[in-house]
């Protein structure tokens, strides 16, 4: 397909091959074919449902062009991790595409797939296959991962109802203010904030598809996810500010913290009959998990109430990754 | 994730949202969940064995900046559908993400999947999920596709043994002068080759498992391909020059034809007690198919012969897609 011929003499491999042999055949699992075939064959676990999600990132835009390399393939797996735990899925495995651009080195990616390798472990899954190019643009890389759950069973954004209680995992904001640091504008000086935004914690390993009615991960701002939920389940939501979850929860940071995206925590309905089973199933898990309104009667909108109960007014909801 | 805010009041939706409705909603299906979830869910066929393969094409990489905005996305999902033809599997949906520039309209966007919608509608395949966000750099497209196949039926490189002929379907050679010819340096007053570079016809419908020994689609040219079934089954291959069906045979452009990718036809080692029921089974398809050659002795590498027996040799090989 591509414009350019390979220089290579008949019956040797060209560079592509070898790239992929030395970076990304290492990370290849069961399935994979040692990514020699034209597509990976996986025997589903009988009886579950798949669950499928793609996500891109492109230098610039979803990461920095010096964050560290290790941190920016783990940052797009966990990414899509997250959206398998929203569902209440289990990872099966990726496929990864690599766009490169003439000037990263193989060392750069060395240390991309030392870090790839390093999650492959902790949230036990594998390579399946992918497909690597050039470009003459900045990287781009996209991820699809494939996961399973019980038939029925996938948490959904639109099965919220009016009284459900609504929640959050972890703290809200970190990622937000993460970046923020890494663009030299707030103040960071342990790097928590930064590695927050480099390296989000996928809220994996939870069983919340008999606790939950709804749920979702929040990527784009807690407001805006809201704003996806409420639609999707045809309700109204009402938080209160100083309820959410924030490592350092000061009125100066709040606006950003609630609108401002990274944060791929869980957002979940929780009928109020089940919330002892969802601070069980947490505490479990060693996941802080926190309530911070209800949803209210239909089609009434997402509002943000301050302490003095009055409704909270947002400049924007959150982030779009469109650049219109 | 973005380092930009989106422009827009709370409550409403963003610009990225819009543009996935508008475009990609009409594509979704079932299981898709109306693109408005964290993931898509399938159940899979059931005893059946799941394959998965992922693509990426970047403009000026693998088509041309004014290529029609119809065909691109075609192209993408047909390279995708023929590796899956390779291995004998039936396509069951696939995801896609979009890295856009800002330069690309909505027009070209409609028009773009107004291709996918024909293509969806002729090989009986859905969009299941994706992603869609902004770049600086030229448009990238990713697509995993993801199939089924009966369990160990997958057809693979490595099972071509000593005596098993060397297949090929349909002609080989007019996607790489449809390149040539969109760049001006090859003559093609129908257009015909122009657009076989840009809509590939992948070869779905056969029933190939249990015919051919092995198998491969042919993309990155014939004698590269060639190589792979080679390598990855431990035998020799020897192909006559003047067997490979090409459109217009004539002598030069030999090497470009054999060498030049592009093709995605399928590329099939058959025990020869077998081909009749290739024969037939591509009779039936209306699948024109040609034995050019045989599988040699262990190990012997590939060589391409001409009228008088004696080995051709080429400059190049095949297409890489990284240019290191």
């Amino acid at each position: 397909m591509p414009t350019t011929p390979s220089e290579h003499t008949p019956g040797s491999l060209p560079a592509e091959f070898s790239f992929i042999g030395r970076h990304f055949r290492p990370l290849a699992g069961v399935g994979a074919l040692d990514l020699q075939d034209d597509a990976a064959i996986i025997a589903p676990p009988p009886g579950r449902e798949l669950v499928l999600s793609a996500d891109a990132m492109v230098e610039g835009v979803h990461f920095l062009p010096d964050d560290p390399p290790a941190t920016i393939g783990r940052k797009l797996l966990r990414c899509n991790l997250s959206d398998l735990a929203a569902m209440d899925a289990r990872p099966l495995g990726y496929l990864l595409t690599v766009s490169r651009p003439p000037g990263l080195s193989d060392a750069w990616f060395a240390a991309f797939c030392a870090g790839l390798a390093e999650d492959q472990q902790t949230y036990a899954i594998r390579l399946l296959g992918g497909d690597t190019t050039s470009t003459r643009g900045p990287l781009v890389l996209s991820l699809t991962i494939i996961g399973h759950v019980a038939p029925g069973a996938a948490l959904r954004r639109s099965g919220a109802r009016p009284g459900d209680e609504i929640w959050v995992t972890g703290t809200i904001g970190d990622g937000a203010l993460g970046l923020q640091a890494r663009l030299g504008t707030y103040d960071d000086p342990t790097g928590f904030y930064a590695e927050r935004y480099q390296l989000p914690r996928p809220r994996t390993g939870l069983s919340l598809g008999s606790i939950a009615s709804a749920g979702m991960d929040i990527s784009d701002g807690l407001v805006q996810d809201l704003g996806h939920i409420a639609r999707a389940s045809g309700v109204g939501i009402e938080i209160e500010a100083s309820r959410v979850p924030r490592t350092d929860p000061v009125p100066e940071t709040l606006e950003l913290c609630l609108t401002g995206g990274d944060d791929y925590e869980l957002l979940l309905a929780v009928p109020p009959g089940n919330a002892a089973s969802l601070l069980a199933e947490c505490h479990a898990a060693g996941v802080p998990v926190t309530c911070i309104g209800c949803c209210t009667a239909a089609d009434a909108g997402v509002s943000v109430v301050g302490a003095d109960g009055a409704p909270l007014t947002f400049a924007r909801a959150g982030w779009s990754h469109l650049l219109d």
